[in-house]
């Protein structure tokens, strides 16, 4: 076994804490990496805080993980000790089960093992995520990073990253498309990277007129204060796609109504309560409410590289461990450009 | 222009009664068809009862017009007198847009004219639906029908016919394709016999055990009683598509939980009200949930060849137009096999 550090949430209310506990030793396919960096995904906050149920404690959260393999298996091919490995939001699934054949193993339709909050195929060990100085992974759930980056920048691509890109890709949005990306957080802002990258006009759409700025920084071509009626209308059946990474309850309509014709709107944050939607928006213009969960192995690997020949990366605000109850409240605050990654040398 | 007799609502309380109205003359292009049958859809009673808001008065409702045509402006090329002529839910369109460009008449971005409780293109001059001895139509927005055919049967198909036809089309529902119907009306049952012909196994879902022998008979291959939990325990994930039919409040997620991964729930009957959709039914396995409205003209006669060739006709009970009343209150009941076709010959 191998004795690891990390951050925990005891129970729904106390704040994360110092918690020490033991990783599997590394099996003949898995890999032991040195984190050096996790994302903080809103995710993390709604486990630790048992917002969407069941969480399981002592939870170890994160799963935006960048680190430097230092042991690996008999077996292992894929990596060798020295090479940087990224893990995202699951490490292992049935592996047999259509999904997991066709390398959607997010959608595995057995047992996908959560990075955290989850227990292993076994159904009864924990899995304990990235807030953490080492993780034992099985190679096939390890991704592949190029080093010579900004590694902490590279973090947040493992779920921010491959939430917006495997969308983006299974709709094929590019050039000639226009793409609107609602609420301008973690997810986003790579939205709008992404999106730009693959030729789409793209347009923020956003309560806050004093985003635009910001927006454009990030390559948004226009911007839209959905609080401006005027403009609204203006963009009217305007829209290709609209990815909306919007976690907080909206309004959906809205949304619908600046799609065209066929138009589909992409769901990536998902509101803890159910929405109203109105048959009407979908019917009148046959346009589209669809979901997309992260992504698979080999997309989130194409994601890594794409956005390694492509120069992108995530904005981020590097803290250390200590500060992570206090970046939660400001999570909450959307008081962060674009997403806390934790330097794990903090530990 | 033309004497007409016809049926209409004065308002939105009193039953419709005889009103006698003028057709404009038949111009150049248009057709002057003796209406034979005059299908009844639940969208005349929510029209000619203002359930949906902005109705007028008079209105002559009827959009599932099967009739003979009786004369022909100097330019039709496409009838001659003596022929049968279709016309479902709209007469005309601004016919420059993008969607008139690409024949999706019905969903034209400037004014798509109704058949009825709508406005001519000149947008102040009233038209009047099928509930009526005549009607004029341009040729390009009537339809051809095959003759020696049993002319009743067809009339609901220029809009139940193509409002389940054409997503079925859309999606590309198939053989290998296990196809959810929900709502056994007149669109429902349309939509039964439709995905069987194109070869898909259709299951018809249904609060009511009592239809199980008639939706088999229609051509369902299954059978599952929503209100049944086991059941629908086990057709969770089990369908590529669910085609819902129903236009009263119903439950959304209930549905989404049935489809399996990248499964597509086509609304065609709009609830009154938004319901509920929890992102994460979509989310979760990446599924669709998208509308579709009607058809355009050009898969409207495909669709017509197609029930021609493959001898799909509604099942209907024909009724005299002073029961118009009557069979209103019987359809609010469900209490129709499937759909109501007036005999305009009582008129």
């Amino acid at each position: 076994m191998i004795q690891t550090r990390g951050y925990a949430a005891q129970d729904a209310v106390t704040p994360l804490g110092p918690f020490n506990f033991a990783r599997r030793a590394v099996g003949a396919h898995d890999v032991l990496i040195d984190i050096l960096y996790c994302g903080v995904c809103h995710s993390d906050l709604h486990q630790a805080r048992n917002e969407w149920g069941g969480s399981i404690y002592p939870m170890v959260p994160g799963h935006e993980i960048v680190g430097r393999i230092s042991q690996v298996g008999d077996q292992v091919t894929k990596f060798k000790v020295g090479d940087i490995g990224g893990v995202g939001c699951f490490v292992d699934s049935c592996r047999t089960c259509h999904s997991c054949q066709e390398g959607l193993e997010q959608y595995c339709e057995v047992h996908n093992v959560g990075t955290y909050n989850s227990y292993e195929r076994d159904g009864k060990t924990p899995t304990y995520g990235g807030y953490s100085s080492q993780i034992v992974v099985d190679e096939k759930y390890t991704l592949k990073v190029a080093p010579d980056q900004d590694l902490s920048r590279i973090a947040p691509l493992l779920c921010a990253g491959i939430t917006t890109y495997s969308p983006l890709r299974k709709w094929q949005v590019g050039q000639g498309h226009k793409l609107g990306v609602v609420g301008l957080g973690g997810l986003g802002h790579m939205g709008v990277k992404l999106g730009a990258s693959m030729g789409a006009e793209v347009t923020v759409l956003s309560t806050s007129p004093n985003k635009e700025a910001d927006a454009r920084a990030l390559g948004a071509h226009k911007f839209i204060v959905t609080r401006d009626e005027a403009q609204l209308k203006e963009h009217r059946n305007y829209f290709d796609f609209i990815l909306d990474t919007v976690s907080a309850p909206h309004n959906l309509d809205m949304y619908l109504s600046l799609l065209r014709r066929d138009g589909t709107m992409i769901l990536v944050g998902a509101p803890p309560e159910p929405a109203p939607v109105s048959g009407f928006s979908l019917i009148s213009r046959r346009k589209r409410l669809v979901g997309s969960m992260i992504g698979g192995i080999p997309e989130t690997q194409e994601m890594l590289d794409y956005c390694a020949q492509h120069s992108i990366l995530s904005d981020v605000e590097v803290i250390p461990i200590n500060q992570i109850n206090e970046a939660y409240e400001r999570m909450l605050r959307s008081d962060v450009k674009y997403r806390f990654v934790i330097d794990m040398a903090s530990l």
